[in-house]
């Protein structure tokens, strides 16, 4: 692969010297043989004034796909600098779907403006667009869709296909539909290519057709996606009425942005929209410290419990020397559960009426890591502590009481690790946000309450 | 959404009292509005004699296409089922991609009968695309995609799609070679139906291509078809002939895949590659125990660091209490920094060179967020345990270690936390299993010499 980052420096530098010379024909003759998604991902280095003189370079349609790659603070910059004439031009362009990406990132202005500029239709459609809740089916759809009717022919389904198809976003899949606009079956363009010139629509369609309602969320609807390897999905009203489609490429979008905030929940963190380096300090710091305030406040508990067996602690100062190991090794031990069943969930792998198959699964993986983890830890006691160090608070009912603590650490790390999850989705909450940060505090506080129930019990302590 | 997952238990049960009544014309109507996702999602809970059954009632290009969605047991079991007519009529609607990828799960003897009865041009093809290394974009490829050339009108073109399009995986795409099979262009299909009739291909094709290598990883191919909005992508061998494509449903796997292992890492466990309920107990407990193991020895550390410090501790038992608390926030605080960084490393938003930006931002994030916790931590030491409680323990000066620590360690965290997963991948390791595991561990032990420190220089112990 000749990987356009390679290439990125060398042709940042190219594309200034041109600009300085006013070499402008080379310069587009360069520009027409990159990707939109490069350019896009150029311009982002480029001044503010050399960005509408490279913008003003490309032919229409790369003009319109390139500006819908931009950063939001690059599309508005543009906006607020492009005549009416060069505005209307590229929202013409412009996929429906991606234009209501673009009204929803700008200020009321800048919207007013654009709104004022579309042609009636398109005004029309991205406000109906604009209705729908933000995470919902409806807001990632297109209604630029290509629809046939069942009795028409072959003949007369190419006829619209090649009359329309400039418009439309995907012709790879048709959308059949009646009078009333009711979805009655999908086909697709190769499926009508292979049909013999006398069949008609009804004939070659498929009438079991998968698709979602405006509603839906969109992270279920990726979802569908994936399990059923489409390219294209329709979009349908409470009546069945079609009314958009959803592109693979915006689903894959979702399933990234979904990722992403699956992982800054667990980390404990708020989600954002916005790339890395494009969040400022502020933002960044907004989004982390609701956590850490809560768990810090959370994890004062811990320190409640340990104060409570502080005059155990001063009789056997060693243990304390072991405490951070066992919080440890029980906060990894229900990490490793939660993520793996929070994974699972979100890939519908499993429900919560899995929930004791789940545990079972986990209680033994459990007590086989415990098991190994308690041995291992008094076989290291024993002879490096103990033999090698000479260290003579480390003794055989110690070492005891830490690896039987170990055992137990495990075991109910685990089950909290696996259950929490379960039990969150089940309430209505995010699994990813109720279970990895709330784990290790629960842990840490019940790895404390049981190492000195052990120390009680075997030190008389 | 109609979801599927809402009618499966009824549909099951609908199925298996089918079965029992021999009411096959029945279940077949039944099954062929299926989608053949859900067909196989149900086959994981009938018996071993239903699935056959079932199976023989689907038509054939259903049944493959159920056969390619079932888990690797199920296809093995039914393979020994099947007649060698069977095998062989399977086979033949395969596409050639999934063929491999079943292949690829089998034992060496159903891969000999496998390969017996596959016809001899996609024995080859299978056995060619074998050669390549897992994680590939040539093991992910099929060989079965539309090539024209370029001085094909499009009358040839369109009757080469009708002659061969049954055979592809996809004919949205169509790609445009020479005799050495070197690739010069692509043209999707909507822009065949909108060329005109007297067009050549050459005319209409597309010669900036974006292609990958057949030993390119396959993560990072994934990778372009989201920056490309791609749905589909040729692969060629080192002298740019093609030799492959690979379609966006594959990558959509891949993508999933590779979250998953990234999941799994951070969460301190090795990758799996099967679903969570489908791994067993042995399966996890391995890929589990190496990394509690090392954590664990690892934690010792901190242990050894506590020890030291033991004096210290038992003339002011008070700093223990805090000891999770100051250990806990700073491992949140490196995690939300690693996460982000690591994220942002997987979406190609960052990448080594910006490694100053990245610490520049996280110090400014880490300085706002340290001071903040350290000032809710002073005014809660003073209100509620100080004044409220009474503790006498809780003095300003052991406030101030515990606050001023709180700080520090945050802001090192951070440092180590957003560092960390960069200089990883710099030096060829996997950013997200050296990064989260590990912080925690260095974390803990910086937090306690930090704060032995501070309580050195103010409490005089």
């Amino acid at each position: 692969m000749i990987d356009f980052e390679d290439r990125r420096d060398e042709l940042l530098e190219q594309i200034e010297e041109m600009i300085v010379r006013k070499q402008y024909a080379h310069l587009r003759d360069l520009l027409v043989e990159m990707k939109p998604a490069d350019i896009a991902s150029l311009f982002e280095d480029l001044s503010e004034e050399q960005v509408p003189i490279v913008f003003r370079l490309l032919p229409k349609g790369p003009a319109a796909e390139v500006f819908v790659e931009l950063e939001p603070e690059s599309q508005e910059m543009l906006i607020r600098g492009f005549s009416n004439t060069e505005l209307k031009e590229v929202l013409d362009e412009l996929y429906l779907d991606d234009a209501v990406d673009i009204v929803e990132e700008m200020p009321a202005n800048v919207v007013k403006r654009i709104l004022k500029h579309a042609d009636p239709d398109t005004r029309k459609s991205i406000n109906e667009i604009l209705k729908y809740p933000e995470d919902s089916a409806g807001s990632l759809m297109t209604t630029e869709f290509l629809d046939l009717k069942r009795t028409m022919t072959m003949e007369d389904a190419f006829k619209r296909i090649r009359r329309q198809g400039e418009e439309m976003e995907t012709i790879n899949v048709c959308y059949v539909t009646d009078e009333q606009r009711h979805l009655l079956g999908i086909v697709s363009i190769r499926t009508l290519l292979l049909a013999d010139e006398g069949d008609t629509v009804e004939e070659v369609m498929d009438p079991n057709v998968v698709s979602v309602n405006t509603l839906d969320d969109k992270e279920d609807v990726a979802q569908q996606f994936s399990r059923y390897d489409f390219i294209a999905m329709p979009v349908v009203d409470t009546e069945n009425r079609l009314v958009g489609i959803i592109t693979v490429d915006d689903a894959i979008d979702v399933m990234e942005e979904e990722t992403t905030e699956d992982f800054e929940k667990m980390a404990a963190m708020l989600p954002s929209d916005k790339p890395y380096l494009k969040t400022g300090v502020l933002e960044t710091w907004k989004a982390r410290i609701p956590w850490l305030l809560i768990l810090m406040l959370s994890a004062t508990f811990t320190g409640i419990i340990l104060s409570h067996y502080e005059s155990a602690l001063s009789a056997c100062l060693i243990l304390n020397a072991f405490i951070p190991m066992l919080t440890g090794t029980g906060g990894n031990s229900g990490t490793q559960a939660s993520v793996a069943v929070i994974r699972a969930l979100s890939l519908d792998e499993v429900e919560f009426s899995d929930i004791f198959r789940v545990i079972w699964k986990e209680l033994r993986v459990a007590l086989l890591c415990g098991v190994c983890l308690g041995g291992a830890n008094f076989a290291k006691m024993m002879l490096i502590d103990c033999m090698l160090l000479h260290n003579a608070a480390v003794t055989v009912p110690v070492a005891t009481v830490v690896c039987l603590t170990l055992v137990f650490v495990v075991f109910f790390a685990k089950l909290v690790g696996c259950a929490l999850p379960l039990l969150a989705q089940r309430l209505g909450f995010d699994p990813a946000v109720m279970a990895s940060p709330f784990i290790s505090t629960i842990v840490d506080a019940l790895s404390l309450v049981i190492y000195f129930r052990f120390a009680a019990l075997l030190l008389g302590i």
